[in-house]
């Protein structure tokens, strides 16, 4: 079910295309996620950092620390796995890493991700601007646009991803119940959900993810009230009747990730919020009859902003529609008036837009889908309607 | 038990303080942690800017997407919540948050963090170099230079958090049986903790961290064999008689985080893990007795490898023996050959010496201690004995 190593040698081949075509004597790369894009290593970036070399010629080094050495050599798809000893240790990581492109005649001009390791938890070093005199060319955008398309291979593990959501989600569902708290609940579907998922995929199951190892559904914290608030964080608030929820769920499989939320309500929903779902499902609606290949994301944007617009909604916008999806949970291109993009056959997107009114609740789904040759495929099969979704 | 409003001004007017002798108009800074550590807004970095602007004559002003605008009202420490519409709009973040600076008179020469928003999660945006013609002054060493030594209410805090991993992990020691999984054992620890601080703490209770909501203990994969690769990652592994393991239970209180790891055994100990656990405790003693005001990191480390040279341990050596620990789970200073910061009473470190036999196993316990006037506390209470730690 995982990438194939032929699939990441194609993934830098592009890149080595670009830099050839661009005079690039090779890239150095910091960010987690382009190091697992290309050479299949995933890790969780601390003060010691993890460097992915590749020369314009093709050849591919990673440098990590010595405490990852085996992790690396077990994992990395690169001919050679160089280590330091340790971070900050007498002999800097940034002077092997200048050695090591030295050897592997990477030298200005070349391309980077940043501008030296970027200073988290504590790490200290310099810059290539200091030791070169000169920057790095910023070649963030040419990965961004790559990472855009998925293959059918990103696409059957996105699919896998949208599975185990579902099962933590329908498990999130059954377990709400006015009276426990959500931490429980969540902690409950989770776990259970997680166990089922391991068990049927087997050993071979691999999270690739920083932030979880396994599939999970909760509210984090929007809950009643607080379900106005997105991205409010979970309080362990316990269920009252009548409570607006609105749920999140995902599970990251090889690293890739999907994205299911849903608006539910504890009890029969008031007419004011049962007239406030039923605009946020056609807002939806709208952004899933606008999706296609040729189109823009800003216009998708535009045509459901048209709905809050014509409806006098835009009193609860929050937010743009959604946003795509992949080996990060957010990513590029966004479906933002503000983004130019071309839809293409192979993005996925999530499809989201939300209302929120301050005294009543938020209301927001969020679909996972691909865009095909013709419009586009939803991959979130999780029910989407008020009676499936009243507990 | 949060860190008074008090206490974030003081954070605050030392920053001022740097600015002004250095001449700087005031700083403008991206790193979520960094946010959260001067102003209590804790939030989880995306593709769109949350950015804190501080003028040198004492202004402060949050910006945020408007998604954010309810939430960031509600906690954060600012004169002034402003906001952009949305990323990337029609209107860049990065507009605004020029605007912004020129209203609160932060113009070159300013600090900053990064230089711009760092490209993560899709986003796309000018560099301050770009902008203004020069890059702003890096001030992260001013800061990490501040959060290095912790006041008490952190200590308390850091102190609340040893209470609640100590919890987990002794629900994961009692749980872990041969035949049962890591993810179940891992996750029925993690929730009956969580659930007990909870109740105990009550609704008050903020995590304010991006990786955890609550308490939690694991074995990230470092089972038997693979416990001789540290970080190696969860991997559902049964456990089998006679298996090594290490531990890691940690839980974030206001974001304060603690780490306690703790090697254990299924089964009696043979002989040549016995010796290994024996020499890895002895580590960690040295590493107690040599952690006082007035000694260098660096020394700490050097007496640490001295250990391991005169007991020909090297061959299993992988890492430094600890690093500092606060709002994020490593930071600075580093007790490392290579970090020659002089120890300071209110600085809290990991002490986590470790062998690392490919064929045997990993041995490493990392315990949280304070740094004393007189020497060094240990915040941790989790036995570290042999016996204690046979399942």
């Amino acid at each position: 079910m995982r990438i194939a190593i032929s699939e990441y040698e194609q993934r830098c081949n592009i890149l080595i295309d670009r830099m050839n075509a661009n005079q690039l004597s090779g890239v150095v790369l910091f960010d987690s996620y382009y190091i697992l894009y290309y050479i299949g290593f995933s890790f969780i970036p601390t003060e010691r950092p993890i460097v992915f070399l590749l020369s314009s010629k093709g050849s591919k080094t990673l440098l990590v620390p010595r405490l990852e050495l085996e992790h690396a050599q077990s994992n990395a798809l690169v001919d050679k796995v160089e280590y330091y000893i340790e971070y900050p240790y007498e002999l800097h990581p940034m002077k092997k890493l200048t050695q090591l492109m030295i050897e592997m005649d990477i030298r200005p001009p070349f391309g980077a991700d940043h501008d030296g390791y970027p200073w988290i938890l504590g790490y200290r070093g310099q810059s290539f601007s200091k030791l070169f005199g000169l920057p790095p060319q910023f070649i963030c955008d040419w990965i961004e646009d790559q990472m855009m398309i998925k293959s059918q291979a990103e696409i059957t593990l996105i699919k896998e991803s949208v599975k185990w959501a579902n099962l933590a989600h329908m498990l999130l569902q059954r377990y709400t119940k006015v009276g426990l708290t959500e931490t429980e609940v969540s902690f409950r579907a989770s776990m259970e959900a997680t166990l089922a998922m391991l068990d049927t995929i087997g050993p071979i199951y691999r999270a690739q993810s920083p932030f979880s190892s396994g599939a999970s559904a909760g509210y984090r914290g929007q809950i009643g009230r607080n379900a106005a608030i997105p991205h409010s964080l979970a309080n362990n608030i316990t269920f009252q009747p009548q409570d607006v929820l609105v749920s999140g769920a995902s599970a990251p499989v090889w690293g890739y990730n999907s994205e299911l939320e849903r608006t539910m309500f504890l009890g029969q929903a008031k007419d004011d919020r049962r007239e406030m779902f039923e605009h946020m499902v056609a807002l939806q609606e709208t952004a899933f009859q606008a999706i296609k290949p040729g189109r823009t994301c800003a216009e998708v944007d535009r045509d459901v902003r048209n709905y809050y617009l014509k409806n006098d909604l835009m009193k609860y916008w929050k937010h743009h529609t959604g946003h795509a999806i992949g080996l990060r949970y957010h990513e590029g291109p966004f479906l933002d008036i503000g983004d130019t993009t071309v839809i293409e056959p192979g993005m996925v997107f999530t499809v989201e837009p939300g209302l929120y009114n301050l005294g009543v609740g938020g209301f927001r789904h969020s679909d996972t889908v691909l865009v095909t040759d013709q419009g586009n495929e939803l991959l979130t099969y999780y029910p989407r309607d008020l009676a499936s979704l009243t507990i």
